[in-house]
């Protein structure tokens, strides 16, 4: 098994953790998709925490918006989406000749792909569809078809299953009477219905144990406060939400006993891309002595960088800081810096939560 | 000449200036408010950044509702207007005999201390002006008008002089091409017109320095994004706008040279507290090796408070959380810790620039 960090360094300490007991408990705790008898429905998350409205994808068209506009985000759940939109496809199309169908398909996938032109995930999941029209051979219009939903389903139970397994290695981190704080939301809105960091709560609750837990509310797009607090709310954890500059003070209170975030992409190094706040929070764990752990499959470790200073930081558009939510803040063309995430070295990170257990490459403090 | 710390420990250096040169130089930067020919303005600081509106007061009654509303806030701001709040009274009184002219002005003392039930300096202001009636003897009307019109004008200009002696003493610190970061708005919006921390910058830019400032948002109630960048543009001071979560990263790039923020209470020891998210950046600071400053008048140093364990924080209204200008960013009811400020040990600061001087407690990193 190639684990990340076996070649990077001797100081490496790998924690695995193996069996998963209870699989029959592998199922989403949010709603974010689902498969039903031929139907695709999703939670439109645009309209959270107002509005919590489910909404039917009739068609290929119905995924290519949702995912467009963002009622459907977070890498894993757009790659879910994705390939069951292909599965939508696969439905409705009426046609005899498989040559006729697989057009049809490839068409469709194709057209998804323009949805999110960024999106890995999204490219991974279709490309698994294509690939299964590549390999079926002569298989009948309903064979194919019937291929392609069980692709679907593999790719959303294989999240699923993913997740879980975080959720299970990370729970082991969770005591009773804790206090975790997460930031952003590496949830089950952003994957196939338990997430990353939250998948950790979700496991822990069932297992009994009692904690409560700080969102950070994650300035500008406040996934934190809309997004986290949601989940939370949703699966009776008991939470607070805090603004962002808040965290540190907390800490400094002996009130954070442990700190939780996802990643965006994670390099050779443990040098670790996530939501803008994280490397702050990373700092404040590392002066008040708290444990801090980043929790994501081993998808997101990138062989090809190096180190963190290889990963570009995406700046995304001024207005974001401008305005919330739609309601100006500051003067008119106010001059702003938007980094989209930071860098946070490996040595501030206690240690990564992922399916097959939890790494660690530094020493406890 | 009592200074904070000489009793404190042994390793205090004061590094006083003297001479102020220019004393012409001594005017507000922004308008906050002003006495013009018997007559009081303020701008609408309710309104800002979108609209810049000059108001009129006209009464006792409409300086009460302007201190109430907010239109006017920030300790020494309200301070003043208080005062000119009584010397409008003093104007407008039309009766002849001295008793009738003392009965109606205290009368207006006593309902303006009702506009902000804990704002020290609207007390201390109003407490001036009540001890010049009952020092002035058998004087005239127009004598006891003269007199409050005189010390209301003390009270404005001795603000305006602190203010501008701790730019002059802050300023020393700002070298061409730095990157300036503070929170807040220690602002001449919260002052006579020149501010603490932002005075720094104006007797900087007066001085010819080319400098940038980076200014947090400051969630809660944004008064970086909303105050600091409008006094900043107003001022022609090249500025960006950031959400308090990016400042850890600015730093980690080396694009922060220098931090300076003001004061709410400062303890014997140096223990300060100040807007929430100061003590964030204190330890961010410090774990770059950044300068951290207060900037803050004499006044600000509390002598019966030893340290900062002995500072109540104030908790505030949780919809401050839950909602920016009025929209709702997270679900109804959710839980919310909102500590109004934070206290940064005295270790974490580098100095206090103070209208007598930088007063240094800890070594240089």
């Amino acid at each position: 098994m190639l684990l990340p960090f076996t070649s990077a360094s001797n100081n490496v300490e790998i924690v695995l953790k193996t069996g998963l007991g209870n699989k029959g408990k592998m199922k989403p705790v949010i709603k974010t998709l689902w498969w039903e008898k031929g139907k695709l429905y999703i939670i439109d998350q645009s309209l959270l925490p107002d509005r919590e409205k489910i909404v039917e994808l009739k068609n290929v068209r119905d995924v290519w918006s949702a995912i467009h506009n963002l009622s459907i985000r977070g890498a894993p759940a757009i790659g879910c989406v994705a390939a069951y939109g292909i599965a939508l496809s696969a439905v409705k199309a009426r046609v005899k000749r498989p040559s006729d169908f697989i057009r049809i398909i490839e068409k469709d996938i194709e057209y998804l792909a323009t949805s999110r032109p960024t999106a890995y995930n999204l490219f991974f999941a279709l490309e698994r569809i294509a690939r299964v029209l590549k390999i079926s051979g002569n298989a009948s219009v309903e064979q194919l078809r019937e291929l392609i939903i069980k692709e679907a389903n593999a790719i959303y139970g294989e999240d699923l299953e993913c997740c879980y397994r975080i959720g299970v290695n990370g729970a082991s981190l969770i005591k009773n009477g804790m206090n975790v704080l997460t930031h952003c939301n590496a949830g089950g809105l952003a994957t196939s219905g338990l997430g990353t960091a939250l998948s950790v709560f979700f496991v822990a609750k069932d297992q009994g144990k009692r904690f409560h837990v700080f969102a950070d509310e994650t300035r500008p797009i406040l996934q934190g406060a809309r997004l986290t607090a949601w989940e939370l709310k949703k699966t009776g954890i008991p939470y607070t939400l805090i603004c962002d500059s808040m965290a540190g003070y907390l800490m400094k209170q002996g009130k954070i006993n442990l700190i939780i975030t996802g990643a965006d992409r994670i390099a050779k190094n443990g040098d670790t891309a996530n939501k803008i706040g994280t490397y702050s929070l990373a700092v404040l764990a590392n002066y008040h002595k708290i444990d801090f752990y980043i929790a994501a499959p081993f998808s997101t470790f990138d062989p090809k960088i190096k180190t963190g200073s290889e990963i570009p930081v995406e700046e995304r558009d001024a207005d974001e800081v401008r305005t919330v939510r739609g309601v100006r803040i500051s003067p008119k063309d106010a001059p702003v810096y938007n980094p989209a995430f930071d860098v946070t070295p490996a040595r501030l990170i206690r240690g990564f939560i992922t399916e097959r257990g939890i790494i660690y490459k530094h020493k406890k403090f």
